[in-house]
């Protein structure tokens, strides 16, 4: 007798689930957007279609000794949903439905694999809104949104993805049962506070805490007047910065103050023509959204914040053609600095106060590493996005850009911030987070960790590392 | 040789702290406002007034064995401060300044004995503004707001202290080193996503995983325009839910919107004398603050909401005096109904359209018990305040009143909603929660504990009750 194979093995525990062994269709379900990432080539991977058939697979997995590594579209930055060897890759893709719009109560109710612009959309028909707006929210899904607590560029006035997260299902082990328990974590109600904030604590864990199979959300209400957008051009990248922290020194509220630089604009007109010519060095666009004349009020206000910072010039737009296009160059923005060559993405935020210190630093890393970095920053939350770009195949160009990298990291936790807005710890990360949190905060991490994971199967090397 | 006993003990590990051992003393920080939960005797307490001070308290308790009970202004409603047998009560109301107000960042640096208001008064000097605003606001303090995530009118609109708590510094033990350890949770910055969401796992663990001794808050501009207050009288309890319900569907978000019956009008009015009659059996006070004319329309179109559902009048307040008044009342509701004897307080929340529901559930469960029940409400939030009535030492009346409250709860659950709302688990909703959460849930809250206080040190037998 022979012991099966551990492929076999697990296709003989899930009698029901069609496994992905494809090669090629393996090694596509294998890595994230994070270019620089490791992956690993998994055992196969499972389009799941049902939190049932996700349960099974964790228990059958728990049983086999194979690790679980979820993803949604893998649009992720930082390797979150990068495979490990060996591990099965569970696809959430498929499990796209919104399961419910709940108007009187402002909750929708959604697998993790619908699309964040899916979702808008559906809810959207019922004159509400889903706030949270990641850059990928085209392709990218509520449960890869879940998992790194993603933000986007109306956080500012509108929070991110953990403050629209009422409630969770999820597959589990440990201390719950065995691997394959469903739980619901976290309520349907606005308020609640029966016990530790479980729900809380899963958002923003990628993947590594259980299997997220469910999502129930908290919705607003559609804004009923169309925003304002202001623009700004700035000579420099400083004083642009300079102009988001007079904005906040007003009390001024933009639903968002997004920050773009020449490299930025020039890639995406090169792309997509949308006629939007550098004529600066640096863009601010700020959206404003109050309510009626006091959303006027407050374009009118903005703009004279930039020109107070030295903007060459700064507008209102009254074209809402034209300020769509500005929106859409900055959604743009990452996908036409790809198209240049591998990309680093940094993710940097630090204290509003702090983003002109940031930027300079980051221009001067730049400059000393000969490492080409484009700039794109949600300013208005400090949360940075320097695009450390280099020539495909240059490995000296890679090694300089991963050096100036980690002095990025560094650079921000000195000024008081966080190697991490909003795409999550995921591979890339994890040694910048221990050097921010400290090793007895650390500890507390892989505790947690090791609580609710006592096998590490769940996305392991992920976020903590391995702490077993 | 004799072993010191553990108070003599526990002064002598304490050299530079006067710990407080007369038993009146001892008896008024022993108990928190939740008139019916058990309360222990303590060993003694400390009055802190440093971060140093509390981490060599918790350091000699965990060398004696001795439990710590942190407490503030014991506002607490759910018992979550009372003393434990044997414990060092930690009273936390001497650590009571505001470190630094950062209005480039939008941030308050607070130790946790400041009181609600006086937080709100010192950022308001910069015109800034903290939210949260529980009806303890005048009394409670900023680290009893983060131990229950304090909710308070305008949650609805603006969050709860969750939302706004950024980072902590904590005093813990276990994984981090041994108890008395100093760490810094979460961070200074709008996102972040560096690690788990330690900061928000202590926020609502009712000083169950360690001792908070600093806390980072995130402020908002003042608000420009003052606010509009619409008041609404209806006939009855379950006519004003569905007014609640109709502002909902109608997409309008006051900034708070609170219902009262007549027993809490009436014993206001008879205690403060504010000229405000019970004209009716139920009034809710809605209060709305967008900005300029949006503001105006927003209160015209409430009242309309409570015409259309049947209210018997509803008008936009145009005096201000008046307005506050009615607001006032809300706030002095509770301890008015104090005086009438014990008050069992109930903290559900229900999914909003459940409102209307839970108000008539709560009429039946009443008069079936012939429990006397006032009710006030966060009626936009969907969390209710039944407060259960008896008359001073009458122990049929108590025991009716218990067994309405624990029917209360669970009628909450069963409408899709939580025990606790804002209040906390504390020592009285430890049976709700179990049974709201499951078995499942609870194992993973039980767990999450034991590994962050493995001793079993921090406020013994809250929140999950004693795991080990």
């Amino acid at each position: 007798m022979t012991t099966a194979d551990p492929r076999t093995a697990l296709a003989a525990a899930l009698p029901d689930s069609e496994l992905v062994t494809d090669p090629d269709v393996l090694a596509s379900l294998s890595a994230d957007d994070a270019e620089w990432a490791p992956a690993g080539r998994p055992l196969a991977a499972l389009r799941a279609t049902s939190t049932a058939e996700v349960a099974a697979a964790v228990a059958a997995c728990a049983d086999l000794g194979v690790a679980v590594v979820p993803r949604g579209a893998g649009t992720g930055l930082s390797g979150g949903a990068n495979a490990t060897d060996g591990c099965l890759v569970l696809d959430m893709s498929r499990m796209n439905r919104v399961l419910e719009i709940d108007e009187e109560n402002l909750i929708a109710v959604v697998q993790p694999g619908v699309v964040n612009n899916d979702l808008k959309a559906a809810v959207a028909e019922r004159g509400l809104w889903y706030p949270p707006d990641p850059a990928s929210a085209p392709w990218s899904t509520i449960g890869g949104n879940v998992a790194t607590n993603a933000g986007g560029l109306c956080c500012l006035k509108y929070g991110v993805t953990r403050d629209y997260v009422l409630g969770l299902q999820a597959v589990v082990g440990g201390p719950a049962g065995a691997y394959g328990t469903v739980v619901r974590l976290g309520r349907r109600t606005t308020k609640g506070v029966s016990g530790y904030d479980l729900a809380g604590l899963f958002v923003g864990s990628e993947g590594t805490l259980g299997v997220v199979t469910e999502i129930t959300l908290r919705l607003r209400p559609a804004l009923r007047d169309a925003p304002h957008t202001v623009v700004g051009a700035f000579d420099d990248l400083v004083t642009a910065g300079e102009a988001v922290a007079l904005c906040t020194r007003r009390g001024l509220r933009p639903a968002a103050l997004e920050l773009l630089d020449r490299a930025c604009l020039e890639a995406v007109e090169e792309w997509k023509h949308l006629g939007i010519g550098p004529e600066a060095n640096a863009l601010l666009l700020a959206r404003l959204d109050a309510p009626g004349q006091a959303g006027l009020d407050e374009a009118e206000a903005v703009a004279a914040a930039f020109t107070d910072s030295g903007a060459r010039w700064a507008e209102r737009s009254t074209d809402a053609t034209e300020a769509e296009a500005l929106f859409e160059a900055r959604r743009l923005a990452y996908p036409a600095l790809e198209r240049l060559g591998p990309v680093l993405t940094e993710d940097v935020c630090v204290p509003l106060s702090a983003v002109p210190e940031m930027l300079a630093r980051t221009e001067e890393i730049g400059a000393r590493h000969g490492v080409r970095i484009a700039t794109i920053a949600h300013a208005g939350d400090g949360n940075l996005h320097p695009l450390l770009i280099t020539a495909p195949g240059d490995d000296t160009a890679r090694r300089a850009a991963q050096a100036a990298f980690e002095e990025l990291l560094v650079a921000a936790v000195a000024l008081g911030g966080t190697v991490t807005g909003e795409h999550g710890v995921g591979l890339l990360k994890r040694g910048g987070m221990r050097g921010e949190l400290g090793p007895e905060v650390c500890a507390m991490q892989d505790a947690l960790k090791l609580t609710l994971d006592p096998l590490g199967l769940f996305n392991p090397g992920k976020v903590t590392g391995d702490p077993r």
